[in-house]
């Protein structure tokens, strides 16, 4: 087979690569860093975003839609955002070209130069809150609950399909509270939203913590995050919830009257998710023959392909897909028919598995004459031969079930994959032979916690929510230590 | 009442940014061109997309995703295209701040200047069609049938709201194919299909007809367009689809080996519309009360405002008022129940009048007692009183003539102002009383049809599609001509 993939064991990264180009996911462009998103892998994009959307609204939340450029000053306005975000980017210095006087081309042209230059946003906090200060005036402007889906680029030097782009599609809330405690509300229940979605739709378990200093956004009080953990016992960051008090609203001055007519700054949220999830559901599920796909997310839920020699019997297979079809589109599920004559089945089969469909049918005149079909799941690569009536039940409970039973896998892998360490030297020998997230008592100082990425790459993933008050001994400089934190070597 | 907009035949031009403002559509971003679409005007977006979304997947497309950012070299490829989009752009020359060594915040980092500048897009056929490049080989690769919903950037220089921003959002179509033919096709269906879209769902009557060369799409053999006439005679364009010919993947070098073996060069067409749709949905319909919204593109379809005293009134209204949400939800209609406390009636009424809710229930004591409702229709802005039984069928059915009504009196408005003119003076005079459509013949040359631009302002508009062959003079250089084209001042 043509699209054989580097096997996991052999190289991990390499795997990843083969996979996100084999099953046409996305590529390279030829603007350094930058994708291109085919449309196998958009699909998926599409089924996120709606689900997300979705979310969104239900939970009281509007979308709207705010500039790609933000003026470079916007950036110095909040003293941590600036050193976090106005580094790495891309500089609109000029708004025209001309055509080169020697006749190379064109060039650009000097004399349409910006009087100040515009960033490409990384991220909008700082257009976004310079915008709100003209919406609130009174407590009764409150709160603002609003969404953007929209393009963002970092300059990051070493880049990766899905998971690391010097530009990337992603959705930015951006909230506005008259108090801290609303904020802080707002910030806890969007990482539930994100949680919910990580483990409902992309079967993905995660873990909900908060971000050590180091690690917080910048500009943020508190950062919430969703670390999942990936094949390779890397971790990776799925999404992450900003309670950003009111640092924006005070770098951009907006207040509000309250109840009693006294002016207060208001106070702030902001929250995300990327394309990255694509390479985070990627990795989480897929196997040496390709994506595995959660049901909930898969652009072609359930692929029929007909097994024939002669044009008659595809004619009479065909008839009878028509009718499966009609009975599982009324179940409101995704279903192709695969009747390209160009392609032998095994081929088809293998195409299928490489893109991660999770229920192959297929039918020949056996079939056919039995009344049966050949049904198998992708998850455990199971086959069975099944009845065809009532094949819209089998395949919707199967659907379910290769739902769970992903999540399970994934579940099972993580909980196995968390281990507790209680020196140091326990610490790099679990790091070196297993990864995964390790479980360790931190003094809480960010000096520790740098020199202990400096010396195992590993970093503070999150202070888990659902951690327990513990007392013990810092792995790393032995002082003191309330509670254990979650480490790892993350993307 | 605070929000009155000025008349529109006090000011049209003032009327229409009034609307925009008021309305909560939009409003001027602190980057200069750029727009804030505000949640309400988005929602009409989001509207519009998940229509014009599901027209494009029904005829066979999908979405994909391709950079923001072109190398420039890419666009002096297409010799014509340079000269049309290659001008005023956004150019990003550098990638890094730095913390000026004044303390005066960040500057740009000249260390950090990019080998090839990268123009923002201001439409994406270059990166594209170097992308297809690898992507066909064989006629097996054909059609390639893509479009991208994003944002792109021209750097306009006189800009307004919706209607000319220097970054909009749009669709792109790009489409690859084996044949001329089938190309040609594609690029008819696709006007179409906006043709489709204006007048269903926007309720908004088009010409389709075809540009002149001068009106053309910078790299395109044959543009198509579909023309609306707003309230103060002028015509705007609002959606155009492009038969691009061999050009593009002979700039890029795009072949595929046809049935025979033999190398040929692709055949594209690419189509668009933008978020100036919305400016063209606002000026066809709304009046001095604010905005009218076809129904099929309302945020909102109906909104029910309670008119009460003491608290127990509000509380049986609300019951009353569940009830029939439960109802007009069930058949698909949008409704909202305002009883925010905080405002009158009055003050509501006049609201979601400027909003262009198409309808309006008021239900007051006496209401509840008789068992009826007080129905206001926003294009007509008759009331009536009706009963409460099955309020959700009369709605249904009103949303469905109040979409008919608007779409009628559009086309009325428009079919009136469609004039012949057989003489230079009679085209002057038509221009100066009344604007609209001028039906007249050219002699088919671009100096004739520059000068006439010169001297009136007006514009080939197009070369309908429907119309009749017919031997005549250019009423500007007298030259023969053998049909009538539309010429309209334009937005």
């Amino acid at each position: 087979m043509a699209k054989e993939l580097t096997s996991r064991s052999e190289n991990y990264s390499q795997w990843y690569i083969d996979l996100v180009l084999k099953a046409d996911l996305a590529e390279n462009s030829a603007v350094r860093g930058c994708m291109v998103i085919k449309p196998y892998g958009y699909a998926i994009w599409e089924k996120m975003q709606a689900q997300l959307d979705k979310m969104f609204k239900d939970t009281g939340h509007v979308n709207a839609y705010f500039p790609l450029f933000i003026p470079k000053s916007f950036f110095s306005k909040e003293a941590a955002h600036v050193e976090g975000f106005a580094k790495e980017c891309a500089v609109v210095t000029h708004y025209r070209l001309k055509n080169d006087a020697e006749g190379k081309g064109v060039v650009v042209d000097p004399e349409a130069r910006l009087e100040e230059e515009l960033i490409i946003r990384p991220t909008s906090e700082t257009i976004i809150w310079n915008t709100y200060r003209n919406w609130i005036q009174s407590h009764r402007d409150l709160p603002i609950l609003i969404n953007q889906w929209g393009n963002v680029v970092r300059w990051e030097m070493r880049t990766r399909l899905f998971l690391r782009t010097a530009e990337f599609l992603w959705q930015e809330g951006h909230t506005a509270h008259a108090t801290r405690r609303e904020a802080m509300d707002e910030t806890v229940k969007m990482i539930d939203v994100y949680g919910d979605f990580a483990e409902g739709f992309m079967a993905m378990p995660v873990i909900k913590g908060v971000k050590s200093e180091n690690e917080r956004f910048a500009g943020a009080l508190e950062t919430y995050t969703i670390e999942a953990l990936m094949q390779d016992g890397k971790a990776l960051q799925s999404g992450t919830s900003h309670f950003l008090g009111q640092n924006f609203a005070k770098a951009f001055d907006v207040q509000f009257a309250n109840k009693e007519g006294e002016l207060e700054y208001v106070w702030a949220t902001s929250w995300g998710v990327s394309t990255r999830l694509i390479g985070a559901l990627i990795m989480a599920h897929s196997d040496d023959n390709g994506l595995v796909l959660p049901p909930k997310l898969a652009p072609i839920q359930v692929v029929i392909v007909p097994i024939y020699k002669k044009a008659e019997e595809l004619a009479l297979i065909s008839e009878k897909a028509d009718e499966m079809m009609s009975k599982l589109k009324a179940r409101g599920i995704t279903v192709k028919f695969d009747d390209n004559d160009n392609k032998k089945p095994g081929w088809k089969f293998a195409e299928y598995e490489l893109k991660g469909v999770p229920v192959r049918l297929a039918m020949g005149p056996r079939d056919l004459a039995n009344g049966t079909i050949e049904l198998a799941r992708r998850d455990t690569l199971e086959k069975q031969v099944v009845s065809v009536n009532n094949i819209e039940e089998v395949v919707e409970n199967l659907l379910d079930e290769i739902q769970n039973n992903i999540y399970r896998k994934a579940l099972n892998f993580r909980n196995e994959n968390i281990r507790k360490a209680d020196t140091w030297e326990e610490f790099k020998q679990i790091l070196a032979q297993s990864g995964g997230f390790i479980s360790a008592h931190w003094d809480g100082t960010a000096e520790t916690e740098q020199r202990i990425k400096e010396e195992s790459k590993a970093t503070i993933r999150c202070i888990p929510l659902e951690s327990q008050p513990e007392e013990g001994k810092c792995i790393y400089s032995g002082k003191p230590s309330s509670q254990r934190v979650l480490f790892a070597v993350a993307y």
